[in-house]
């Protein structure tokens, strides 16, 4: 394993000096617990938008910490859930009487560890409430999940979650606009390598030298099925069938067509398939609207893409519009 | 070799109908030759900021185009030279009275097919000059160059040459603030891996596990040694060291720092190289003032990392700090 580190014990929070280092502007960064906390936080009258997760996916969530996104991000080590203590002094950092929401990806620890803080947190006489994506189609159930996986669609509802309480909605309105999201947006990943975690040492999985995971996890867990390689047109294809067919989304919908890079893939070839996206949805009568193309939910340096789709109203399309100001997503300031 | 793309031969091409289809507020494509082109060119009485190269660097330089950096960007074959009749038709599409800066880096297909660009657009009564950019310390001359090679420095360049045109800045002016820039910027890379060429197939070069390239190129080029892998804070320290003594920078000098990733080392990895990099910067009495980390100037998927340091003066800074609004570089709009 060669990777630009000290020590696996310390890669999250050397990581997390730089972070604050060249986005002081923005953040600061508490380090026992580690939070990453919004530069102006906590502010009064303003529902508080926390995420986090196990670190690795970066800039999710970290990266996404600033105006119009989330007040605090919780890194926990890499591939693992943030403690309790930790969500909950990432809470104490931000929420005032409007109250937080807790944006949870559905993996099990992190569902536990989020709940337990947003417990201690009700005993604190706080109102924090949570929400748990799991917008993977790939499978039902995984490695550390019950039920289908949170991905893709977890930047999409930070930042509109974040624009909903950065406009001032009361709690209330910003966990039902997170649920409208939820509801709507559906993703799908592959994998042409495996990621190599530092406490770990060697790859995640093995693939052979013409195979692709097809439904890849963000944390390399299986998906549906190992498929030879094929070309990008046949490989979009099948992927936005399964997207598709699930929500299901039909022609004459608009849509957010969010193209991610799992961290490994070069621009040129994300690009790439994102021009054969949205030809294939133009093709299927569904109207793109809104895009993101980029890396901003990673696994470490696997080499994959996700197509994340979320299905818009003028409400959701206004919340992604409205100005954000973050490391990773900037628009409108 | 597996890639997310249909055809070595079609690789560009392809790409570029992506980054049209998510960036069409900003940008138009040409295809035959291929340019990319800021969508309000070209505009009268503004001096046309353009650049390229080969292919496999992205989001340089077609992500570049927009308010405030780039009139047009020069798309090559991966890692070869645009022609010459690219180059012409990306001036045409964005020169005016007002005349044009061809931005180059340092490699001797890229001179020749610039300066040939050039000559025939003084033939046609352009305004047309031209800077090369060098500011990779690692070795004299290389594969692809005499002389050093043009790398992260040229990112820097883009912006701020970009945001003089955009203030008004006459040609004179524009040209005399890149060579500036040229003048006080340095860059040096490190890879851990190689990247593969599409139409090659395979691996650029042999790398052991445990061997770093220390001063390699963005096509991976050679750089001045072979060494262990080793700690991130010995790494980092080596390349200050060798940024550091070139120009000389001096303690009380202002600095933008900029870190890059070659493409396939995750964030985690980044903000802890740039963490360290601010750290041993301020032991040296060398002021951060100005920060940009991310993947920028890319060699595909090849792991590693450059550092490049600009020394800044208040129009620098000014020029750096200016709006821009492109696919890769957004803020103050």
């Amino acid at each position: 394993m060669k990777k630009i580190i000290n020590d696996p014990e310390t890669v999250v929070t050397d990581s997390l000096r730089g972070l604050a280092a060249a986005h002081s502007d923005l953040l600061r960064v508490e380090y026992d617990p580690a939070v990453v906390v919004r530069a102006d936080a906590p502010v009064r009258g303003r529902v508080a938008v926390i995420s986090g997760g196990g670190s690795g996916h970066e800039p999710l969530h970290g990266g996404f910490v600033g105006q119009g996104m989330l007040d605090a991000a919780v890194p926990g080590a890499v591939f693992t859930s943030p403690t309790p203590d930790a969500v909950q002094a990432a809470v104490n950092a931000t929420t005032t009487d409007a109250g937080a929401l807790l944006i949870v990806k559905n993996y099990t620890g992190d569902v536990l560890n989020f709940e337990t803080a947003g417990e201690l947190a009700s005993a604190d006489g706080l109102d924090v409430r949570s929400v748990v994506i799991d917008d993977d189609v790939a499978v039902a159930d995984s490695t550390f999940t019950a039920g289908r996986r949170g991905v893709g669609g977890t930047v999409l509802l930070e930042k509109i979650a974040g624009a909903a309480a950065g406009r001032g909605d009361r709690l209330d309105d910003v966990e039902a606009v997170a649920r409208k999201v939820i509801g709507q947006v559906r993703s799908i990943g592959v994998a042409l390598t495996a990621p190599t975690v530092p406490h770990v040492g060697e790859p995640s999985f093995e693939l052979g030298p013409d195979e692709i995971e097809f439904g890849i996890g963000i944390h390399g867990e299986p998906g549906r099925e190992r498929i030879p390689a094929e070309p990008a047109d046949a490989l979009v294809s099948r992927m936005l069938d399964a997207l598709v067919e699930d929500l299901p989304f039909h022609q004459g919908d608009d849509v957010l067509l969010f193209t991610n890079s799992m961290g490994g893939t070069p621009l040129l070839e994300l690009y790439l398939a994102h021009g054969i996206a949205e030809r294939l949805l133009g093709e299927r009568g569904i109207n793109v609207r809104r895009r993101l193309v980029g890396p901003y939910i990673t696994s470490l340096e696997m080499q994959g893409i996700s197509l994340t789709l979320l299905r818009l109203d003028d409400e959701l399309t206004d919340l992604w519009d409205s100005p954000v100001n973050t490391p990773a997503l900037r628009w409108g300031v």
